[in-house]
């Protein structure tokens, strides 16, 4: 039976400010992507957002980003290696603090915006924040795309990487994702869950540019703030199930024990 | 034979801004409190300063602050009482993620500035912080003055607090801190060293109106920046060896297991 | 011919965050505060709010917070009076840039939150915000409540103060304002249109506690959180104008030149 | 007569944390580049900056930066050109306001480490940065590399540039500055003093390749963090002064009325 994972960025508001649909996605997803207080979240947000994944039996996983709240961490600071690799110690152990007083467990790592792209693309940065992770927990999960440095180093380093797919943004040639941030994004309900179902299925996506390509979609990011993400996750759940593939929290899908 | 702790806080650097003396500082005393990115302190200068402990025998703590870094977390903010336990959470996990990734152990928990003064003074305060703390790890020891609401909370939590005194200030009657931020320390090294013997052998100190106050000397606080520090280290080290006290971190003096 | 001004908080989002319905209150009032960076609003935010004032016509003043952003500026810090002086000068300056750019004056002066409570009660804060402002343009309105160390002092420096009133709350016996952030607000668009054209031509509206308050209401604010804001404030502006009574800015309202 | 400026960063402290030797460098120096709260400084070393520079006789400019204290923004950072615009326009406004509140002017601007290579790299950048200077004032000056993008966007918008050089730091072959991080500094005074005095007199300076560059020395740079810098300052004003070369604010070496 084929197993994938549906995973969301929860917990980014900040103090008064509110973003995102946190309770609603709950309801679909199975792996919670926790912002840890740099680019967004807080103190307060935190235990509250690990609090509602142990409500709805979600899975949780550390979402660091770049010390950048103006920013929301979507800007590249061109920090030393070490730096990188301390803000994501910094930020994975203050959300781990908060599961443990909540009778939870980091199941995974995502790092955000700018820092997950970075890592994408630089094989020294995959490396550091592949360390961070693994002076910790070496069973800790790390999403990445396709094709990515952190792909190829994960696999060295003995480090287990869920390779992720979009379900509300397009896919390059190698399977990275196009970002956009002006609400292009797919509409279509049918159309979006009929592709995220190819995707587990066969492996495959259309690109941007018109041909196939190949990848594994071993977790699919739905992106909370895309407008109507809920009614996103819901079509897509519900694809999913008519065509009995099983929604599962990474570790399951990879069957990893966190 | 008697046994005392000396405490030091350490890691308050940030980015280029260099403060303290903590590898001078880290020779003589047995446990470091280290600044967790609220008040001072960054995830490097966390890093660096965890390991240099460890390469210096020295047990750590956290010492979580406000998070006023304008103010050095030595303003007191009307915070809630889940606001404050939630920075606590918060800052003892991102010091515990670096201690984990360095092989050691967060052995106690010292609040700073205007938040140990706070909860001193109130229950509620006092309890939220120690309920943080107890969340993660109910034998983590917390660092408290004499007669302080945080002495009776933690008795009826059943957590252990090591009661604090100051090398280099000033106490009141009841056993509390007389702040000064002028550098109207005590400067006079003998005297200050005869003063710490006499807090560990006798439980007394002379209190700045004059008379006589009775505390416990768990362990001693030396504060690093006050000037001449190592020196003031130093002397006490001698002189509390010249009456046969063992020097040691607060869980030996406790007999806590961390 | 009576008149009025309208005053509600702008400029309150910070980089991806969003808050309040800017651009809608812009139709209904007639002074804008606009935040500085140090509670909410950004410099890009405060560019925008400068310029969509100037497309609405709407006079602008500061709104100056503590340097509190995960706090809203709604938490009382402990600062020194020279700290908070400096506060009100950085926040009012940057500010002034913008306005100076985009061919606009700084009409007015309404500190946020907690530091506008505490400037009301404490008569040492109270001055060192009106030293500040008085540092640079003499005739810079500020705005206070009834009754408050503001016009206590400002009478005696010299600065115009504008007795301001509360649409959307509560007031006490003595003309002050009832915090409330649970949306407990006054709802009844007509009973709250009423009892603005009662604080403007008669100068009373009933405390909370029953009684008739005496105060008089050069400006009325207008929370833009508050639940249907623009409702209200389109309710506010129908009353007055049935009663001939003129909304203006509040430097016509007091005859002061800018 | 020959007449050069001499400039300093200043006022880069924050809070607790001190940085640099303000009060000794103003001895020295013609004009001062005031950091404003975004890389260093805050509001209450900004207003003693001024101060300082007012009893020293010493002209001011704002030095903006890019908001990263923990990066003392020397971290590029991928904004947007309206994002760098405003940032400057935020920074400036606030030391403008301290500075009108003291009765002094803003000579210039210069922007601070990130910032200032991007901006002599980069024509977009450069341009925006000159608008917003332009917009509030446009007889304030720049400070900018020799053939850098501020140097030609400069001219075409009519906007003063002054040609900066660096009395600590080695040149390319094109008159940039060579970052060292690392106190590779030139260290020997004389040679120093030597040095500056034929970029001033000759327009000529080694490159560190160890040609000869031309370049033109309006204003030279002194890092008031180079181990020694007191000592640099006083050399080279008593080498200047040896050779009848005036040492005067940036404003008369331009003939610029501020």
């Amino acid at each position: 039976m084929l197993r994938v994972d549906l995973n969301c960025d929860m917990g980014e508001s900040f103090g008064m400010y509110k973003l995102g649909n946190d309770e609603e996605m709950m309801k679909y997803i199975t792996s919670a992507n926790i912002a840890c207080g740099y680019h967004g979240g807080d103190p307060h947000v935190m235990r509250n957002t690990v609090e509602l994944a142990k409500e709805y039996g979600v899975s949780i996983g550390a979402h660091p980003g770049f010390p950048d709240l103006l920013g929301f961490g979507r800007r590249n600071m061109t920090s030393t290696l070490s730096e990188i690799k301390d803000y994501v110690t910094y930020q994975m152990g203050a959300l781990r603090e908060f599961a443990t007083a909540l009778g939870m467990k980091l199941q995974h790592c995502k790092p955000h915006g700018a820092l997950y792209m970075l890592a994408m693309e630089d094989e020294k940065v995959a490396r550091v924040i592949l360390e961070a992770i693994a002076e910790v927990n070496q069973n800790t999960i790390v999403f990445a795309m396709n094709h990515s440095a952190v792909v190829e180093v994960g696999e060295k380093m003995g480090i287990r990487v869920a390779k992720e797919v979009y379900s509300d943004r397009e896919h390059t040639a190698t399977g990275s994702i196009i970002l956009t941030r002006k609400g292009e994004s797919i509409q279509d309900l049918e159309k979006t869950a009929d592709r995220v179902v190819r995707m587990v299925k066969e492996g495959k996506v259309v690109a941007h540019t018109g041909e196939d390509v190949s990848l594994k979609a071993e977790t699919i990011c739905i992106h909370g703030d895309t407008p109507g993400a809920p009614l996103i996750a819901k079509a897509i759940v519900k694809a999913l199930k008519a065509e009995n593939i099983e929604i599962a929290p990474i570790h399951d899908v990879l069957n990893v024990r966190v």
